[in-house]
C-alpha cells in the first residue's frame, strides 16, 4: 500500500530540531521524500505498524503531528503534481545503478 | 470529494515569500489547514478545477511544488493522526458559533 506521511515538528529548541532530522531519516528509510516534509512510502502492513511505533517515540505528542493517508494500491490516480517535480514512481520506474 | 493539498514554495527570496503567502490565503478559502502546508479541502469537481487553476496562476512552477491527493468520499478511513491535533471533520463535527 502506498502510505503518505506528513510532518509538522515544533522547531522551537534544539531538542525539536533533533526530532526533526530524525523523523525526516526514518521516513527517508521506509519511501520517497516529495516535498519537505511529505513523503510517500510504499509499505507492506507490518512496515506500516513498524514505522508509526518508531515515530511514536521520537515525536513529543503534545506538540508534534504526523498524519498518514492510505491512499491503498492503485494510488496513482489519485495524485496531480504541479510544479516543480523530480519524484519517481516507486511502481513503474526502474533504477539503474 | 476530499482532497489533500501539500505544497513547498521556495522563499530564497521576497518574490517566494509572496508566493508562500498566496498560496497558504488561497487554500484557507477552500480548506482546513491540518499541518503548515498541509490542507484538507472537501471540495466539488468545479471547485477542484478552480483551485488549481489558481494556483497554477500563482506559482514559480520551476522552483515551486504542489501535489493533490484525491482522497475520494469515504475518505475518513484513510486518515490516521498523530500526537498535537486540533483538527475537526467538516463531514461530521457541527460547529456552533
Amino acid at each position: 500500500m502506498m502510505v503518505l506521511i506528513t510532518y509538522d515538528v515544533n522547531t522551537e529548541d534544539r531538542h525539536g530540531r533533533k526530532r526533526l532530522r530524525k523523523v525526516a531519516e526514518l521516513c527517508v528509510d521506509y519511501g520517497q521524500r516529495v516535498q519537505n516534509s511529505v513523503f510517500e512510502c510504499s509499505l507492506t502492513p507490518a512496515e506500516y505498524v513498524e514505522i508509526k511505533e518508531k515515530l511514536f517515540e521520537i515525536i513529543d505528542k503534545s506538540t508534534d503531528s504526523i498524519r498518514f493517508y492510505n491512499l491503498g494500491k492503485n494510488w496513482q490516480h489519485r495524485v496531480e503534481k504541479m510544479g516543480f517535480d523530480d519524484t519517481y514512481d516507486p511502481d513503474k520506474d526502474l533504477l539503474i545503478f
